[in-house]
């Protein structure tokens, strides 16, 4: 079997910081006080008024080129995951192709997914490796949901922040190798988070930008991703004590702290980054992974778990073989 | 290594037909005619007012399923090639996993491409089968670009058809071989086919909606084409007499007679099939499949060709096997 290794990730953030305080938020300092609380998010990264999806996965892709010592013509494959592209039509991936010197026979596409998108990526680079479709591949996961996000909507706003991340892919061995990944969908919850009015169906009056029913989103989460990790585990033949750390997708700390507790995992397993990110969609598991990669030593294994809207979700077994 | 099948191609069309005549375009008869003798394109079915992507989607992969005496939840991969979702958030594909009754182990997912996305999608779906991501897979090609064509922009108005292809992938043999493929991109010509104000960059007072420069997508096919069918032609050991039909996506009569004519081509192995379904964008490439197949004899060889928006460009190779 081919072995895949995620090499490095970098990372660009939206050029604003939003706090969720009540001079932002418009809202008494009690509730935003609540809010802080329950969510865990006290401040999020959000595009300027002329920064946009390409512009930050433009900055990831650069960077991780530069800090690779790669030149993009090496790469045969360069995946954008987005759910916010600039343009319905090309997709980001064809920007970041030009603009940074990517080779004409590089696989260029943009792929949509949310929450589980790094996974899905993951899964899918591991495949086209193995399948011969590419032996150097970029994932980039990039969004900037606060475009779609209603201001009035409170729920949403004072979760999500603005991020992208370009992840290198290639079978020379650093940084984490790629042991396993699955990945589902359940389809009959589309419409428990969908961005109304925000491609070619017109809004039906309900408002247009992000909707989200969150108490069936959570539902499904508590449901779902216990029973991902668990079937992970044992096809691996693993307990959880065997995993080091659990990179569940920083959806924000009321959600990880459940899973937590309903998993019974210890708290060191489970790091978050959200209070200061918020959650930056499919970004947030490898900007996870970035800033815990010092905490890691060589054979340590990651569980990384994304679940959201589609609704999809998905799980990829690292282990980190460090980085030489 | 695995062998790989496009077993059964379904289709499914926008529901109205519009005439490339003086009533609808607003134009005077001989303007008219002029366009018609120069694209061939003389009617295009298009998108009623309640009907989206999905739909076309939906009912191309529910024919797929009736005619391949399959289930649902018989396939572990669900790819939608298209760049007129419904919504940004979630994709087409999520919608068709719920209303069709997938299972939750199936890989579910929109890719955004156009006219090369036929090739794009055979290429990933058969490096997934390859990886061993998928046993079972389906690849729709869903559009409906004339929701984004600005109506007083004769130039693309004339050309752009609605419709979804389904087709199902396996390594069971029956349909096409899949021989070969091959892929390619050049982001630069990002602009020169674009839907300005479609996601989330606001036009910029240019026009929202498609913006075509038709003469470079013009001379790109021109350059492009002939060498990516050259070259595949050489990675097999093949000449052009070799291949019974050159399945070039259906941009417009005057585009593929132009390939053909640079290329050296007989019209028998250049079937068109614009005159009334017009540019169906991704679409394109396996609706003439399935118009062709009876006049096909096993063991005929298929070179299928799509370019356009990105840039990008791709060729896969197939071999006729029959349907038992």
């Amino acid at each position: 079997m081919t072995e895949i290794y995620l090499n490095l990730i970098e990372s660009a953030l939206g050029s604003i910081t939003e706090r969720n305080d009540p001079e932002v938020l418009g809202q008494a300092a009690a509730d935003c006080e609540r809010i802080v609380k329950k969510t865990g998010v006290y401040s999020r990264p959000v595009v300027a008024d002329d920064e946009y999806t390409s512009d930050l996965a433009l900055r990831a892709t650069k960077k991780l080129l530069q800090q690779n010592s790669t030149n993009a013509d090496e790469y045969d494959a360069l995946i954008v995951c987005t759910q916010t592209p600039d343009h319905l039509i090309p997709g980001v991936s064809s920007l970041v192709h030009g603009k940074l010197g990517f080779a004409q026979n590089c696989y260029t596409m943009d792929i949509n997914q949310g929450c589980s998108g790094f996974v899905y990526g993951t899964h899918l680079i591991g495949a086209m490796i193995r399948g011969g479709a590419s032996q150097q591949a970029i994932l980039v996961n990039a969004d900037c949901y606060t475009r779609l996000i209603r201001s009035d909507d409170l729920t949403t706003r004072v979760l999500f922040g603005d991020a992208a991340t370009a992840t290198s892919f290639s079978t020379k061995r650093a940084g984490f190798q790629l042991l396993y990944s699955r990945c589902y969908a359940d389809g009959t919850g589309y419409e428990d988070f969908i961005a109304r009015g925000s491609a070619i169906q017109p809004d039906e009056n309900i408002g247009p930008g992000i909707h989200m029913n969150g108490p069936s989103i959570l539902s499904f989460a508590l449901r779902v991703v216990p029973d991902a990790v668990n079937d992970a585990l044992k096809d691996n033949n693993l307990e959880s004590n065997d995993i080091r750390m659990f990179a569940f997708h920083q959806a924000n700390s009321f959600v990880i702290d459940k899973l937590a507790y309903k998993m019974k995992l210890r708290g060191a397993q489970v790091p978050q980054n959200c209070a200061n990110l918020g959650n930056t969609v499919s970004a947030s598991i490898p900007l996870l992974l970035l800033e815990q990669r010092n905490n890691l030593s060589c054979g340590d294994l990651v569980l990384t778990t994304g679940f959201g809207v589609g609704l999809s979700w998905g799980v990829a077994l690292l282990e980190y073989v460090g980085n030489d």
